[in-house]
């Protein structure tokens, strides 16, 4: 497929790369901060040896793509869709989990999302993300069009499901837990190892085997530690010790209450 | 050394395998519920082709052992403790993250505290941890004792660490909120999941980038999500999604604010 790329974060370079494994033909790589643009057009000549033409121009992109790809931050996207003039043919797809498919109403019909579950870094040292077993969750405006959103995703990943705007809420929702919530307790623990001049990277073996363990025996068998016992000695005595940190102090009274009632309803 | 094992939960399984590959001779292992002795004293044979005594007596141990280890629950080591009857030159060790040391006064001299930084499963197929790199975190009453507490954490694993019991609490909240406050957001994103249908599973390439990625680059620098862009539109949208599960909804609103709070302090 013919692609243009609207927008240069993180998600669109390491979709723009994958694109390019995929065998797509990257057309172009448009961003309002052209120097953001050139950069991804740097790294698509690196890493894949293609050649991409930029603009900041996010209104139109060129008369022979056949695919624009919109990524980019979620609360940017209704005004730039806004002002885009899709050609009669083209296919519009956005990659944000937590807009809706209607963003395109007024723009175009011939639309979709393309939403890859994934925390992504901007491309550097450490490579782009590999897709190949990335979830893609796709959605389209009709069934000609879904049928090019699914082929499409199927070219850079095993892993894709059909989902609805609506469900798609409650994906978002479980990443932003499952990973944004997540790394805010990797930075209170990070807090808590400052107290006594140690660095985080003394808990990084337990936390690779908390993340390993939930794949071999999910969240309630995985779970340890005084809430789940019951040990109410330690938890008035961490709750004492967190005084100092009245943050930290009302998470740990809010997720050892959860830990409590999740054991209680299905034990 | 000669060592006995009091207690056969999870820590003890791991720890009595570790002993032996470290070249120690666990002479016993001893449990109040003498079938949970003899199912480590068979995985012990098993594993490592080693004999060794059982008892549900946790009054003594053996004349020729040198060293104690206590391996059990948190709450339970004081009654255990003020029971125990300890030889003259034994030394005795606890294990866990959140008893002070003095928990040996009255009982022996010669004591201190071996803590494992992990969150140790059963062990089945899987195995048992790997102590190699496994931070452990020493404290003893006295110089001779530290010295043969050191000796026997360093030929079990490379990141041997002196800690007070004052500074070990700050240690063990860590754990805390780095790993079984994690698992509990992991069975809340199970929790947003199953409202449409899907495993956690399509969730676990994230959580494993979002434990990879705390390590290039530490959890300030590793955010994602709408609370570190301030993208209120869609935090709002999703406290809403929430409206059916109020614990969930707390733990949202509390830590998406923490991540605001945090990203104001420091960039």
């Amino acid at each position: 497929m013919k692609i243009s790329i609207v927008g240069a974060g993180r998600v669109a370079q390491n979709l723009a790369i994958a694109l390019v494994k995929g065998g797509h033909e990257v057309v172009s790589v448009r961003d309002r901060t052209i120097a953001r643009a050139e950069k991804l057009a740097a790294l698509l000549r690196e890493t894949a040896g293609v050649m991409v033409a930029v603009s900041d121009d996010l209104r139109e992109v060129e008369e022979c793509v056949e695919c624009a790809i919109f990524s980019i931050a979620d609360d940017a996207l209704n005004g730039v869709i806004g002002d885009f003039r899709a050609g009669r043919d083209l296919l519009c797809l956005h990659t944000a989990g937590s807009v809706n498919m209607n963003v395109w109403e007024g723009c175009t019909e011939h639309c979709g999302v393309l939403y890859p579950l994934q925390t992504f870094s901007e491309v550097g040292e450490a490579g782009a993300v590999d897709f190949g077993k990335l979830p893609l969750f796709v959605e389209a405006s009709g069934s000609g069009e879904l049928e090019k959103v699914e082929r499409l995703a199927r070219s850079l990943s095993s892993e894709v499901f059909k989902l609805s705007s609506e469900e798609r809420r409650w994906l978002h929702v479980s990443a932003v837990f499952g990973c944004n919530f997540v790394n805010a307790l990797y930075g209170a623990a990070e807090d808590c190892l400052k107290s006594i001049g140690l660095p985080l990277s003394v808990l990084y073996g337990l936390i690779d085997e908390t993340a390993a363990k939930v794949h071999r025996m999910g969240p309630r068998e995985a779970q340890t530690g005084p809430a789940v016992r019951g040990d109410t000695r330690v938890m008035e005595g961490q709750m004492r010790l967190l005084e100092g940190k009245p943050e930290l102090r009302e998470v740990y009274e809010l997720l050892s209450r959860r830990i409590r009632n999740e054991m209680l309803r299905t034990r």
